[in-house]
């Protein structure tokens, strides 16, 4: 299908094209260029910036696959843009690139900033990816956004949420395990904490044991972090003992996660597997050692933690309101929106949406437009109404 | 109009998408990613690389509004990426940018090579325009243009090398004057002496007289390849006595070039007064003074010497055949291609094909296509009647 293709995106005009030329091109063109020299701000209002998002990687961690190079992962950067126009009304450009060394990466996107509305970071190794994206947040003067970190964990607290709200029991006095230290888990860890989840009621485990001060061979990563804020375990057992929670990001599996740690855990215990393709434990041996949630990051079992569930929607808020920047606080809009628009799933025994809600698309953005404006970072102000119904017509989605 | 619409392209799937996700994106596309891996050139047959331009500016010299900033040209360059659409089916994206500085110009080009079929560079400053071309032509693994040079220079020919054929004399043995010598006549300079009119047979002329070894002053800047090689005069009414053709590309008039000065040419003298969006001589003006053959810029007057007459098709002809690069054979193919379709215009009266036969952009593009692959520049190789087909299918004209 790729073969037969050549691509799965295209630029297409949007505008009448026959008989409008001299006003598209020279010479009406330069009435534009002057209001926006005048009034740089005007570049959103007069072009396509507004709507564009960059994906941009350098290959170095594609997939399961490593480090690929520019090239071989310019499919998957398109694939990106597929699904941010198919579920966000997003114009996006794949953008791969030659700059891995983080200081010139961050120069590279600092260049082409002027181009686009929003930049969305995708396969980056760590731990430079954390470097990269904590200092383009700061830098630039539009949204930035690492789906491997930021998009995976705001997904995965989604389902935390509504995942104790399914069992009854107050996620911020529970223990919370996270297996794999990886920029997933790295950015979920901050995210709960974020949210309200105190650090140490949540344990983090790699492939060595959990992250303590006493693994002085840290010092120095970004792992020390954790080991400095964490809560406190022995060995693996002892982190699963009595744990309310586990989200593993880490290896394939099957058999990554024990059954018998598993069924160290307490009462009602939430399981979420999320490697792909092969989930750490089967949800089924899971559920037979005493899970009473399970999520993987597969669709073709219930409860599938999928970043397309937030980043498609997450840019349409922050474009429609072009705003400055996704703080933390944008985040968890977000995270809020999915989980509470989640709810009504319940009695289908499901935590979170399905891809097939295009709804719910619909409510996260507007709910982080909203939040954007609250916030003080949009350019643009615009009454909730005004903004679910060009947010519905963007996306697609009638009311 | 360009505030309604807020933009004048977007990015759009171009494959069946409900139900085939699965194959756009994980899992399905690291089988892409895999043979990409494997085999680099297959980028151009598994991803959109193979029909995509990247349309970059620094925004350093905007249509006649000068250094305006990357912002202020973005505009421009989106309604570039409109009519390589429109006349070419070709899927460009414009790319503003803040590496001015020449190394980091073209540092910046090379970073993001691996996203694209070819590169058109715009609105860039002179003389640094010149070496950035050079560079890039030299060192990227694709086709690189920079349109104010070579297209302008290469629509001229054609309608030069037309005007010539309806006047009946022999270009080669003419005298030809260029008026202006910016980035466009510099270009043409070098163009003209490819297709094998000898420089002695050129004058040049800059708004201080002809360009000579008299003036030492230039030494050091790019116009003294201009007085190494040009022809002679001592002033400009001497460049303009006896000459068969003047190409101004100039300061916008009216009186730029004077009615005496056209008076003093050959018989049947051929006026190109190409400044916009006053013509250096009124075209009316022009015929009283002797000129049997006269263009602008405008589409407004008969003739228009339009770059969108080449980039279009050009970029075409080299993408759908995958060159690596755009020799000044394959220019000197598109200009040949252009002029010869356009001689069915002389019973009109006109040397040059107008916009709206579109005919004329697939001519072009399958001659250059056939031409590179006949210079071994393609790496694909395809029968004429397969390319031409298509290439109607892509710019969307029948036979």
């Amino acid at each position: 299908m790729h073969r037969k293709h050549k691509g799965k995106i295209e630029v297409r005009p949007k505008v009448p094209v026959d008989g409008h030329l001299h006003i598209w091109y020279t010479p009406g063109v330069a009435e534009a260029v002057k209001a926006i020299k005048e009034n740089p701000g005007e570049v959103f209002e007069l072009t396509w910036r507004w709507n564009t998002v960059a994906v941009v990687s350098d290959g170095t961690r594609v997939l399961g696959l490593g480090n690929v190079g520019p090239e071989a992962a310019l499919p998957v950067m398109e694939g990106k843009a597929l699904l941010f126009k198919y579920y966000g009304g997003v114009d996006a450009v794949p953008i791969v690139h030659r700059a891995r060394d983080p200081e010139k990466f961050i120069d590279f996107v600092k260049t082409i900033e002027p181009s686009f509305g929003g930049i969305n970071l995708e396969d980056i190794s760590s731990p430079k990816c954390f470097y990269i994206l904590d200092r383009l947040r700061e830098e630039l003067e539009i949204p930035v956004w690492h789906d491997d970190q930021q998009g995976t964990a705001a997904v995965s607290l989604a389902a935390l949420i509504n995942a104790f709200k399914y069992v009854g029991k107050d996620m911020k006095r529970a223990k919370i395990v996270l297996f794999g230290a990886g920029a997933a888990n790295f950015a979920l860890f901050r995210l709960l904490q974020a949210y309200g989840v105190p650090a140490r009621n949540v344990i983090v485990v790699d492939s060595k044991g959990p992250i303590t001060l006493e693994r002085e061979e840290l010092k120095g990563t970004y792992k020390w972090e954790i080991a400095e804020r964490a809560g406190y375990a022995k060995d693996i057992e002892n982190a699963f003992k009595g744990a309310d929670a586990v989200v593993a990001a880490s290896k394939p599996g099957p058999g990554t996660i024990k059954k018998e740690w598993v069924q160290l855990m307490n009462n009602d215990a939430i399981v979420f597997a999320l490697a792909n393709p092969i989930p750490e434990i089967h949800p089924d041996e899971a559920r037979e050692a005493g899970a009473k949630v399970v999520a993987t990051g597969r669709s073709d079992f219930p409860n599938q933690v999928n970043n397309s569930l937030v980043f498609p929607a997450l840019f349409r808020g922050v474009l429609s309101v072009r705003a400055r920047k996704i703080t933390d606080g944008i985040v968890l809009k977000a995270v809020e929106a999915l989980a509470s628009y989640s709810e009504r799933y319940f009695d289908q025994g499901l935590i979170i949406a399905p891809m097939s809600d295009r709804e719910v698309f619909v409510h996260e953005a507007v709910e982080v437009g909203v939040e954007a404006i609250r916030e003080g970072v949009a350019r643009r102000r615009v009454p909730k109404e005004e903004l679910e119904s060009e947010v519905r017509e963007l996306v697609g989605v009638k009311k």
